[in-house]
This record gives C-alpha cells, structure tokens and sequence, in this order.
C-alpha cells in the first residue's frame, strides 16, 4: 500500500506592514499550513488572509503559537515561564486561530509550536505537558505535530492527542535523533534535489539517518519545510514532485491522522 | 412583574506586571463582566483568572474587544482603519475569550467594545456594521451591549443579534440619548446615592431623562459601572442594594436575553 | 552658480526579524537618511546598522519620529494625541537615535516626521508646534525638514528652527502645493525618467508645477525618495544621475542648510 | 569624618494608564531615581514626569534599562541574546532618557540595569561587559550602579566607568555576598526598622553581615530600597531617618561619586 505524508509549513508570520515569507506560493505546494496566531508573528488580518487562502487551496490550518515575543521573532528562550502560564499563553493562541478559522468556513485541525518554545518543550517535559494540556484543554481532537523522540511527542502520548510525527526536509539528525544544532556544519541542507532525494530514502525505509549513519526506526507523518528562506518554494515544489513520482501520496494530515 | 436587570462592568484590563481595577471585589457585586481581550488590556494570565472568578461568582462573561492600542488603553480615536480589517481584529478576540472561557468550563455570552472603538462605531455605521459582523460571524447567539439610538444598536438589529440596551450609571444623557461629553459640566455624577436613586427611576419608568429634563423612552437591559475608578465598588455595591431593595431582579444577561 | 539640492529617503524601518526597504542599496545613492526611532518602525539594531552604514557612504543622518504604532507602520491616524504628549513622544525618539549616532562617530542633524504624524502636521498647527518645540528643546541646531506651505514648516519658523524645504520625486501636487491624495488618478508618478525631469525642471525653475499647470515659486532643498517601493532604487538613481547631468551640485543637507 | 552615602529607587514603571509604584511619595525621600527608559516599563511621558519630579526635588536621575519586555516587566530571562545586540538596546535607553532629563534642564549622573537583565549580567562578564561598553559609549562619566563582587562590577571596572557599589535594604546576603534567592526562607525582610538598624550597621562597620554572620568588606555608596511594595514609603523614609539620626550624610550619588 502507498504510503502517505503531509508536507508542512510555517506560514501567516507577516505582521502589519511587514511581510515575511512567500505564502501565496507555498499554499499551492504544502498540505498544511501552520498559521502564527499574533505572538511571534501574524495578525489578524495575516491570520485571515493566510485561512483562506489555505482553505481555497485545500490545505490543512494548524495554530502555530509561539512566545509573547514579536521582537525576537519566537525564537529567544524566555526562561522561567510557568508551565500553567505558558498554557494559558497557548490556548489564547489557539482561540484566535479557531475562530479565523470559523469565519472563513475553514477550521483548525492541528498545532505546531514554534521556534524557542518548541525547542525548549522538545527538551523540557514540563514545558511539553503544558503545550499538550492547553491543546487537550481547547480541543482533544487536534493533532499535535511533535518530532519524533522528543519530550513534546511524549507528552503528547501522556494528553492522548493523536500525534503527526515530523521530520525536517533540510535538516540534518544526528545518532539521537536530535536536529543538528545549526552552528555545527553540514546542519542545514541547501540542496533542493538531495533534500527530496533524503526524505524519500527515508519514508521508504521506515527510518530516518544521522549524519553518522545511523539507521533509526521512526513514523513519519509529515515533512515540515521552510517558507521563508531563499529557495524555500523550489525546496518545496522539488520535494513534492519527487515524493509523488515515486508513489508516495501527498495528503492533508486531516485525511489520515486524528 | 417585577422589573430584571443587569449590571455589568469592564474586567481583566490589567496586563503583565500592572494592575488596574478592583475585579475581585466587583465580581462579587455585577452579573456580568466585560472582559479585555488583550488588544487595549488583558492578557491571557489576566483573562483566565478572571474568566474564572466569574465563572465561580455566577457572572456573565461577555468579549470587551478594543483598538490594537496597549499604550493608549484603546482610548486613542484610530481613524481610517478599513470596516474589513476592525472585523477581523475582533474576531480574534472573540475567538480568544471563547477558548479561555471554554477550559474554564465557562463561556462568551455577549460582546461590548471597548474605549474609542465603541464610541465611534456609536455613531459611525460602517464601524458598527463592522463589529456586528464580527459577532455574528463567530457565534450569532451572542448579546451585543448597546446603548440605545446608536449607530451599534442599529447594527445589532440589521444583524439580528440579541442585544441588550445598556445605560451607565454616572453618566449623565443629553436630550438625543447620548452621553454627555466628558469635559462638560455635571457629565459624570460621583455620588453613589444619587446614581442608584437616577437608575432606580430610569428602570422604572421605562425611560431615561436628560440633563435637561427631557423623558426619552428607553429599553434598559443592563446598568454599566465603572471597576477602575475611586469609589467604583462602593458605586456598585449601593446601586444593587437599592435596585433589590426596590424589588428590582438583578440577574446575568444570559437568564433573560438571547 | 549651481544650484545645490539633498535627496533624502526613510530608512532604518525594519522590525526584529522583519526586513522593509532596500537601505543598504539607497544609501550609496541620496545624502540623506531618515532614520525611523523604533516607535512606527525600526529597533536598535537596525538603527546602529542603518547610522553606521550612512556614515561609512557620508549620508546624513535625520531622526523620523512617528506615532507609537508598530501595527499599522505609523500611517494610522490616531486622534486626539495633547500636543504636550505628542512632544515628549517626539523628545524620547530623538534622544534615541542621537545616541545610537554618537556611539557610531556619526551625529544627527535633521529631523523628519512619519506617515500620519507628518501628514496630520502639515494641516494641524499645535501638532507642528509641539513637533518644533520637541526639536528644539532637544537641540535647536537641528534642521526640519517640511513641505512649503504647510503648517510644519510655519511651526519650524516659529520655532526658529532651520527648515529644509522638501518635495517628492514621485508625487503630484495641486493649486495649493499639496500632495494629491493617492487616491486620485495621477496622484504617483511611476516613471523614473519622467520623475527626474519633473524635478529637475522644478528646480531650475525654483517652483513646483500643480498638477493643472499652475506655477508655485518654492525653495527646493532636498527631494524625497521612497526605499521601500517597487523600483525605489532605480528612482532615486536615476534622479540623481540626471541632476548631476544637468550641473546640479547634489550634497547632503548639513553642508548647506544649519 | 562621616560616612555619606545615597539611596536610590527604581521608578518611572509605570506605562500608558497603567500606575506602578508610589514615586510621587519616594521622590520626596530618596537621593536617586533610577527611572525606566520604556523598554520593561516606562514611557515618554512617564520620564518625562518622573525626571522633572526628581528635578524639582534634587533627586538625581539615573537610566534603568532592560530587556525589551513589556508583558514580563524586563524580569523574564531572556537567553541567547548577542552581547553586541544587548549593548545597542542599551544604548538606545540611555539615549532616550538623556533627551528626557536635558528638556527638563536635569542631566542622567548614573545606570542601573533592571531586572532579568541585571540578574544575569551580575554572573555573566560577556552581559556585563556589553553593558559597561554602552555606558561607556553614550557617555564615560556616567556613573554605573553595581552590587559590590559582581560580573558587572568588573565590568565597570575593565571600561574605568566610576562605580557606586549597592546594596539593598531589604534584601538578606549569602557568604559571598550574594542576595539570598527570593524562594527561600528570610531572603527578604519586611520590617523597616530591622532593615534600617541592619544597614547603618553595614555602612559604620564598612561590611556587610550575610546570613550566617560571615563579614564582607565592602564599599556601600547607595541603598537601595524598593518603590513598587507595599510598606516601600514606610521603609524608605525609616532608613533615611535612621542614617541620618545616625549622623550618616545622605546625598545624591553624583555629589560624591563620578
């Protein structure tokens, strides 16, 4: 039987007169679209345009929640929070994002922290029990989009959410599984061909590889790639087009996960 | 048959570090609070905890939706924001109360805009279509607060929202049912003895009376009062005792509206 | 002898993570920079990269206060500012950024208003007043830039301020001198080529032409180009190249105005 | 000879319409104001208040940058910023209140940073370095306020800045002068008479006393005490009248320091 994925991305991260990232392009390319909710990123005139046009397009809207922080992007680690704070944080996030979600005849069908907060919750179980809690809390149907092995997967199993389980088209894994932090070399791939080439290897084998080579076992549900970057949308289409020559089924998360 | 009312109040406009407002004493004297969004006041922190504590005092909970405006506290006149974008800065907000009344075990029951935003779409019809839609598009069972003969009661009703009359109790009226303006004379009352008695009579005569005399006939729903203000609990606190006292039933908006 | 002219440009706008205008490219091109101060637009960084980078290319420097309104870039309208407000709203940013020149070896020497604060100015004499006066408390040698004819640049003549007369490369005028709204056909001039002759003729002329033909004498000191425009680059290179064509001596504002 | 020393509140946190601390009441009481440059709290009219109350009052004025942080109050550990980065945030505060202090005819004589900023840079020298260098850079006469047996008392010393080393009335020691942290029992004193009595021991004995009776030799140029607690009036003005009963001259720090 053909094996299906969903291609992700991050996307709705403009914010009043600025814009970010080429989402127009990438909504006809991915199947789901995380939408920043108004804390790293976005707006709600972002966030509106952003749910619509995934939804003309057929694409899955996850909330995409991040750090009360639109200075630093969502991506400085903000140490200290209260894990009960940080819940609250994150289901003011996914509210917004549902309801833009309603009024465009669309609807939230999954979430993917973003930047520090994601990291920091890969690795720290009390920050990923809070990011599960408040998704359970909002609506025990949405997925929760985690990278395999980490604490968020965890304790996504510990809230039972259904779990997509993601891996990173330009990144590479070193032996536990962990992305290679990005100050090491070879950590982010550039190569739009050898990128699609990878993930195909490794969705046929069941498995991801390190950079040592090392083979290990994961599910894989979805292929997250980037929208903001130079050669984000080649990236992407290249990706896409590989997977489907090879029979892999591209498909909204919706269509098979929850 | 007796008379019932609301009495309703603006909650939860602190944010971070600051606090504004008495909302633990006048949760435990309104029906319904009018809670800040976290556009002009709240945070998500500030909206749980009060969301809960009128969850816990059996109050209303209603959207207090403002002006993207934290410095100006949403009092600031922001012009020529386009009718389609203020609709969708509200239904962000409104999405985000949902969900924090939601985990409470709570919910949104009607919407008052707040500070500038109401007082322009009072008379601004384009602004107050605007805000009607919002509503209606997120959950058409909301009550919309309004006062009465304004450019948003009209909105409402083209809507066909619920909508609950609302008149302030410190407020004095000008012969065309408006406010009168802050800077003139005899505007605000400050004795609670005599707002009571002033809203005493306006219920029960089924009409308000201008500064000048003048008996405009008036649906009155809900009695608005002040939680930030010096001797705004005890303005509260006497203005129920006397309604009760005088066999008014003051109860939520949701048990006899909408 | 030749007539001398600055051509200056808004610079420094961009946010965190969030990149507007092409700077690094216009300042190899105009004398001037307009620096925004981190309220409408623009942080510290960005600030220190944009001054650093003007006096490595021997631009001046200006500060370009605007409301304090990241959201809507400094365009909204925001009413009802007191004109003692406004000022140390305008004190704060300049202080600012003349720190952020001084650390740099640069220093700032004019200062010009953004998008709705400008705009609203030009018709509104307290605000041009509390502009003025903000500038000249901070330092009375610092030069104001303002269009002919309005009340800025009146406010800047109260002040004793020294005013550079301004017009824009790109925009037509009416009877009165004032810009025509870019509402109405004809408003932007999109031709490059055409743009430079305009201007050119304007100062040789030392009028600006309305759009009906009507001759307005007008000092010209320095021609305002867009950064962050489709083509902005090309613009100001090419009114440049043709000014300088035509014999006229293009130098930064401090070496002839202050 | 008697022993002079000043005593310095942080102040000017509060933001928009939101009040924080009492400083109209410590303004009459202490020698220094270290007043908040709108980045953790503070706004333009805020300071500009603030700095002509001191004023008025020959209450020195000192900048209190910190993180740029409003929701968490500049007291959230923010991880991973550049040095570099956090030296032009600190730059561009100094800048703002300088303007600040010369529109109201006062000058800035001293820093302090605030907050999650201070916190990190009294152990990390590559934080307190950036600091010392911004201070440095605006301006090398500026006096920067240290706890004695810091990162950033080193700091001050590598950059030659003139240094007032601090303690905190209130604010119990470990044995290497560290403050107790505030989670454990005793870290924090709450009677003022207590705290009084304890710091003009501190200040006659030329150390200070931690926890567990061990003395510290240091130099105490100012006390700092607390203007946002309740009771922090009361503290305040028991320690002046303490000190000075005691023969201890209190005076603002730049009449003996820089």
């Amino acid at each position: 039987m053909a094996k299906t994925v969903d291609i992700n991305s991050d996307m709705g991260e403009s914010f009043g007169a600025y814009r970010i990232g080429n989402d127009q392009a990438m909504l006809s390319i991915v199947t789901s679209a995380n939408v920043a909710c108004g804390f790293h990123g976005g707006d709600p005139l972002v966030m509106h345009e952003t749910v619509s046009t995934a939804k003309a397009n057929g694409v899955d809207v996850g909330a995409h929640p991040g750090f009360f922080d639109l200075w630093g992007f969502g991506r400085r680690r903000i140490v200290g929070e209260r894990p009960a704070d940080l819940e609250k944080m994150i289901v003011y996030q996914l509210g917004a994002i549902q309801a833009m979600a309603h009024v465009t005849g669309h609807r939230v069908t999954h979430v993917k922290p973003h930047g520090a907060m994601s990291n920091m919750a890969c690795v720290d179980a009390a920050m990923a029990d809070a990011i599960a809690r408040a998704v359970r809390a909002v609506d025990p149907g949405l997925v929760l989009m985690a990278m395999p092995n980490t604490e968020l997967e965890r304790a996504g199993e510990r809230a039972r959410l259904p779990i997509a389980r993601e891996i990173f088209a330009d990144r590479a894994y070193d032996d536990d599984a962990n992305l290679v932090g990005r100050n090491l070399p070879g950590a982010v791939l550039h190569d739009a061909d050898e990128c699609a080439r990878r993930i195909l290897d490794f969705i046929e084998d069941g498995a991801i590889r390190s950079v040592s080579g090392k083979r290990i076992p994961a599910a894989i549900d979805t292929v997250s790639v980037h929208s903001d970057t130079e050669g984000a949308v080649a990236m992407a289409r290249m990706l896409r087009q590989k997977l489907e020559a090879a029979g892999v089924v591209v498909r909204p998360l919706s269509q098979f996960i929850g």
